[in-house]
């Protein structure tokens, strides 16, 4: 591990904690002067340089004038034993933007930078310390807003994805090695018996790779949440239904200070799982110049949601006319057909999901168990399988299955081993590129300039 | 030292860093079960417990159903050397809001509660690790936003203010002690040459307590700015020196991520001092029910500015109509008298202290000296010298001053000693107020309530 410490780069700056007013605020340093750079402008007991990792000491910053900055705990961190793999230092101030600005401007006057967004991140990467999904899975663990968001991202952390991939790369790895050593000792082709064990190799991987296919709708629900368009006739209580749920959004939000976040008021967070929810006006096609561009937006509503919630009134029955426009819009497995007003009149008609009362409230929960099971659908996954949430692996995945049906096509037609071998490296290189063995520049700038300054 | 540390406390926990997303948060705990809550919920190495003072330890937070948070890095400091001279816990989790409510969440049901606001500092003074000017100079620290303020409160922070009222203190104490050993003594009053040296000390502490008193104007100024109310007759140019000034502050913003701060329109920060420019629409008294409002409001700004900057129009002349209008509102010292189009048309009449012109840019140096020395005067105080920059302060100062001018009284109409002891006492007992020796719960809320949480 420590031989991949690289000690070339130059050592980077930034301010780690949120921007703005608070008791603490956190400085963060890397690269191999971290310890000459602070102990110039730091006087402690004694220098930092000269002090163990994992300790922290009193002191204060002073600037050029040797006038003091303010008083301030330092953190030691010696390679590799820190985030970045480097030598670092985290400096604690008071929590006061001006002081912040200050004592970045001291650092930088003694040949540290300011850190690009993901800086530290990326050296976390490149040093070894961590793989390319795992510090993906960083960006998300800091973004999550629901509880099932941040388990998915921390399992992505702590390696679950990264470990299946690794394990059906060094799968590929032994089938290809094991075609190239029979190419090398043989005088003919590979025999049918090798042919048989590679195929199911290739089998079995391509099965795993299909489950993480097929995780990655469930995945990117639980990262990025669920559109919701609710439809109804005029009068079906859509705004009552609405206001009924936000309410019992509002009464679940965090009494920790500096911990709640604005609640937008579309979002409701059932499980975990955070459910966006966009009324829409009207679907029916209008020959009224006003009303066309509201149904346009309707309709777009609808095809962009993940599900439609299709209300219905229990005085009028199941509207059939709607129903039918809708399924024009959308595939119907995405239509959860609802029925308000149940304390008005009892229905019993088997078009229905769920009867509701946004009066009485009698009924929502069962809606809940819906719009989640419509969510997730029946599949569960559990909390503690590798599940695929990113874009970017998806489609990494996507070409490696490829790579594996020609590897079977090459099989089929009979082809000559190299060609296989071919195949199966490059799978292994698409799965490779899901934890950084094989990236470009530009996929990592693209990577980390998502990130926040400071991590 | 030690004695003082009460270890009746509860333990309290709260967000230390602003509020929001970014790469680090830290989570401060503080309290006799600082070390045994978080080893409740934390897993590293080896127990907290067991672990030194300043050192750091990584692991992960684990949840009721011990699934992980996160990870996190524990930073340890042990009674009596911590913030608030307990038993201290500062946590780094990743910068979540969702993280640190779980985590907070999880310690409050290891009977931790939430601290209130400013109750870190308050244990600080409480358990005698800083004093009361010091505690009140933390919230100062955090909110300056010049680098003046920043270091008058730094200063305050070092303890300038409290050793200096200390000296004050014990030489009160020393000539009270000096009356009552005579008084015990001897068979009769205080003798002449004791009074004469009673009388010289009194005055000694006296004419410290006036400087103190006099710094006051300054240190407000320092610490909250300056108002200055921009007046002028119309197409004087007013809206072109605005303009001007801060087209030039703007110029100056940091660059540095995370610690600009707002601009707010009408600040002007002039080496260190923080200036706010009031524009006004007219002085002068109107037949016309609109304007009326305006003038009035106009009038309202020059009364509550520090400085009126009476702008002329060198085309024109001085406008002695309006100079008499004002110095009918406010005093003449007051009044910075200025004259703009200097580069239309060269003037010399000495009623004018800065000839400018917003076009140019020509004489603006020489008004924000001009400026500088309205704010805070002629007189220099050294970076090094104690300010009172507080109004509590100041109040105790001045009734200090009401005891040692009731001593003198005493004195001169030969009153017995033990009424001068009174006095002498009472004027010590009114500097213990500034450094919380002498301090009521009320007097404390009051000031900690206006800290931040997590302080």
């Amino acid at each position: 591990m420590t031989q991949l410490i690289s000690q070339n780069e130059d050592t980077i700056v930034a301010l780690a904690t949120p921007p703005g007013i608070g008791a603490i605020s956190i400085i963060r340093i890397s690269g191999p002067n971290s310890f000459s750079a602070i102990d110039k402008i730091f006087k402690g007991k004694k220098p930092i340089s000269d002090s163990a990792s994992h300790t922290i000491h009193y002191g204060k910053i002073y600037d050029q004038d040797n006038e003091p900055v303010d008083d301030v705990l330092i953190s030691i961190f010696r390679l590799p034993n820190s985030y970045t793999g480097e030598d670092s230092i985290e400096i604690s101030t008071h929590g006061s933007p001006l002081i912040v600005q200050k004592i970045i401007s001291l650092l930088i006057d003694q040949d540290v930078r300011l850190a690009e967004p993901g800086e530290f991140t990326k050296r976390a990467f490149l040093n070894g310390r961590i793989d390319l999904a795992q510090a993906e899975a960083v960006a998300d663990v800091i973004n999550s807003n629901t509880e099932a968001s941040l388990r998915g991202a921390r399992n992505q952390l702590d390696g679950l994805l990264s470990q299946k991939v690794d394990q059906l790369r060094e799968l590929l790895i032994n089938t290809s090695s094991l075609i190239e050593l029979e190419l090398d000792f043989a005088e003919e082709d590979l025999q049918f018996m090798s042919l048989k064990e590679i195929l199911s190799n290739i089998d079995s991987i391509e099965s795993e790779i299909d489950r993480l296919l097929a995780s990655y709708s469930f995945g990117r629900i639980i990262k990025d949440g669920v559109n919701v368009a609710l439809v109804g006739k005029p009068n079906v209580g859509k705004s009552s239904l609405l206001n009924y749920l936000l309410k019992e959004a509002r009464a679940i939000v965090s009494e920790i200070p500096g911990t709640t976040r604005d609640i937008i008021r579309e979002e409701l967070n059932i499980d975990g799982i955070l459910f966006r929810l966009f009324d829409t006006a009207g679907i029916r096609t209008s020959v009224d110049a006003i009303e066309i561009e509201g149904v346009n937006r309707s309709r777009e509503a609808v095809q962009n949601a993940d599900i439609v919630l299709f209300l219905n009134d229990a005085t009028v029955g199941f509207s059939s006319d709607l129903y039918e426009e809708l399924t024009g819009i959308t595939e119907k497995n995405r239509i959860l057909t609802a029925v308000n007003k149940i304390d008005i009149k009892e229905i019993h008609d088997e078009r229905f999901d769920v009867g509701i009362s946004a009066k009485t409230g009698d009924g929502i929960e069962t809606l809940f168990e819906k719009l989640k099971e419509k969510a997730i659908g029946t599949k569960i996954y559990s909390e503690k399988s590798a599940i695929v949430s990113n874009l970017r692996h998806f489609n990494s995945l996507k070409k490696a299955k490829y790579h594996l049906e020609s590897a079977k096509k090459s099989i089929n037609e009979r082809l000559t081993g190299e060609f296989i071998s071919v195949d199966l490296r490059n799978a292994e290189s698409s799965l490779g590129e899901i934890i950084g063995k094989v990236t470009s520049d530009d996929i990592l700038n693209n990577i980390f300039a998502k990130f926040c300054i400071g991590k």
